[in-house]
């Protein structure tokens, strides 16, 4: 079951392939070397488009769900990785107190939450799930599809409010599984002797898609240079408008300008490549996730003649949050196909280590299209496959391995900007 | 294909696979802290005999060969591993010499060969291959299995003689796949700047099983307390005697008086569970691996009459070592069968993870007997299984995982063992 290689890669995308592979040893050395330096969030799930010239992220998600659609085999490695990790923040740790979203009600979440659980325990830690819904007000049953039944309760601040916890669960560890959409709660603020992961700022309602690009901008130009390749294969040209209203028409003109911008540097790369594709961008809102609020958009004058429902539409993401700074980012085509339907991979990732991956599927989607939507199914990526170490002698572009390890590499790179964006935007760093 | 479950567990082990799938939070915490104490060695293979009432280490190898014999599934987690490894020695380390065994004649160790190679590649490493063989005088080609070639050479003394290298090739680590059976060779004396892993007195001709055991009986105990079970059922007896010379019938009163001693204590407790099996011991060298110097004995007066065949047999191991110390092990069964053969599994870790096993099956040898022997095959233990996760809901017994995963804790028992009987070995530390 090999779905992905139907996408053949042309003219750099192969380069790239050949290259990474060709290089990793010194790839790895590269990471191992940033790690030093920087510190990676305990988990992440990275969104790419592969394109066949080109292959980026797009979405870099720092409070994954989905863990559930990943291979069973996958397992073991994310267990792996959670040792690690737990060890880095807490290697005496015997408690982690996991804060799940709100919406506890949706079976592939609780399935997720169920396999989060599992890899937790695990990795040695005693699991308790502590909430900050308001309709959780006491201590609640959550039966959870693996026939397992766990006990969802509010968070109460304990040590005479120094620590958060539950009654008798003093966790070291607070691991957020809510991106808090939301808002940050309060009884979440003021957490220092305790390890909350990831930080408050990780949150919806603070952090900024486009500060993650443009660390990934830096991540990038320097790891180009290292393997030798044109940064725009593995990046997306990206700019940046704030104070929008969509329903007020306010700030059209700063997006107009910025759709036409990218738009004339996509088309200056297509011509240079010779790629005959048709450019786009996305305009979707910087702050969010769920894929609302997002758009594909061809031309500059689309912008300007949105009617009051495209407006209304892309106005308000999960959790009603308001849309008012939005990034407009270079499209890319999603050639690659699943069963015929458009698919698009998703790497997940626990501290500094690939623990697996699934395609997004789409049957209704075409491949200019935002794949995170109603009616996508999942099926998991073979990254533990039979062969799955990248093999120097093969054809690039023709090993399963190969192009799996390459997908690996660009999503650790959006981990590595993940970490370098939390580090520029952490509140306590700017006040010193 | 799950061979192993063919074994039924009885009694004591059901005990011991409930309790250990029950406890794995506080067993893998447990694990968890004793790391911030002990460093594991680099890698490990440990050979467990499952006797359906008692599941033991017989054979704790620090310079595994046989990586080949893994599932190619298990080799993300060997890197991932290796990558945790590589940085608690070298987080900088860009170069790796490999010193494999002299007999590279073999074609499976020249699979195994490949294999390392390539984790150590994807973990990040230049690989390149130093010889301890008087045969290899100068660079020579050697063709491995996998297609690749490689150049073997001498080592030599670099940096004015501070370091240990090939010509324009400065390693951070030297890692050792030559257990040193022959004599530590003078060439890496004197390495400090290096890490040398594992460090010399891990070899042969230093090392003694009964100092692993000893570290093993304190390692059990602790363990044992903590999951409260019999430490018995996952620990062989053992008695040892020094100064015998087989051919000349030196020692044998210690012998016989030894392996006396181990059965009786064995009956003791095979009345205790009301365990009908014949008690056995093994009798083997204390220094010394490849099933070489190895005889099964049910009654002492077997010692005393020894004909000269058998005693030849027992003088001398691999590389022509000679016998002078002796372990007297009692003998677990082997009750698992692999298509109606007598199997053993054998569980590697890199660093302290489980990355892999196998059965050793042998077609010829009977349960009470030694399987490391010509003729023996592998089978590759499926550690990661479509359900990888212990399930702490499944009859004892039943399920797969949770089988592997006691697997897993008493090869890990075993490694921890290791590393506390190299600090004790240590010749450095005992010179401070």
């Amino acid at each position: 079951m090999d779905p992905h290689l139907v996408t053949a890669l042309n003219g750099p995308l192969l380069e790239l392939e050949k290259n990474v592979v060709e290089a990793t040893p010194s790839i790895e050395r590269w990471f191992r070397l940033e790690w030093q330096d920087h510190t990676p969030p305990f988990y992440c799930s990275v969104d790419l488009r592969n394109a066949g010239f080109k292959l980026a992220p797009v979405d870099t998600n720092l409070f994954p769900g989905g863990f559930n659609n990943l291979s069973a085999e996958m397992v073991p490695l994310a267990v792996q990785a959670t040792m690690a990790a737990i060890e880095k923040y807490c290697p005496d740790a015997k408690n982690l107190l996991l804060v799940p979203e709100n919406h506890t009600r949706n079976t592939y979440y609780l399935q997720n939450l169920a396999r989060l659980i599992k890899l937790m325990r695990m990795a040695g830690l005693n699991v308790r799930l502590g909430s900050i819904s308001e309709e959780i007000t006491g201590p609640t049953e959550l039966s959870l599809p693996d026939g397992s039944v766990h006990v969802i309760e509010p968070l109460i601040r304990i040590n005479n409010g120094r620590r958060v916890g539950l009654p008798d669960f003093n966790p070291c560890t607070i691991l957020l599984n809510n991106d808090l959409s939301s808002g940050s709660p309060a009884i979440l603020n003021e957490v220092y002797e305790q390890s909350l992961l990831p930080p408050l700022h990780a949150g919806w309602t603070i952090r900024r898609k486009s500060n993650h690009f443009a660390a990934y901008d830096d991540v990038v130009r320097r790891f180009a240079k290292l393997i030798g390749v044109d940064p725009w294969i593995i990046n997306p040209f990206f700019n940046h408008c704030s104070e929008i209203n969509f329903a007020a028409r306010e700030g059209e003109e700063c997006l107009a300008a910025n759709v036409n911008s990218v738009l004339v540097k996509i088309r200056r790369k297509y011509r240079e490549y010779g790629i005959k594709e048709k450019p786009f961008v996305i305009v979707k809102a910087d702050a969010g996730t769920y894929g609302m609020g997002i758009m594909t958009v061809t031309d500059a004058s689309e912008i300007t003649g949105l009617n009051r429902k495209q407006r209304n539409k892309m106005s308000v993401v999960k959790e009603g949050l308001e849309v008012s700074d939005v990034i407009i980012q270079e499209g890319v085509h999603s050639f690659e196909r699943v069963d015929n339907a458009v698919a698009e991979p998703v790497v997940y990732m626990i501290d500094r280590y690939v623990v697996g991956g699934f395609y997004r599927v789409h049957d209704q989607r075409s491949e200019i299209e935002n794949l995170n939507a109603p009616g996508a199914h999942f099926v998991p990526l073979a990254f533990s496959h039979p062969h799955a170490l990248p093999d120097k002698a093969a054809e690039p572009g023709t090993a399963v391995p190969n192009r799996f390890y390459m997908y690996g590499v660009v999503a650790r790179l959006a981990l590595l900007a993940a970490s370098i964006e939390l580090e520029r935007t952490d509140p306590e760093m700017a006040a010193i």
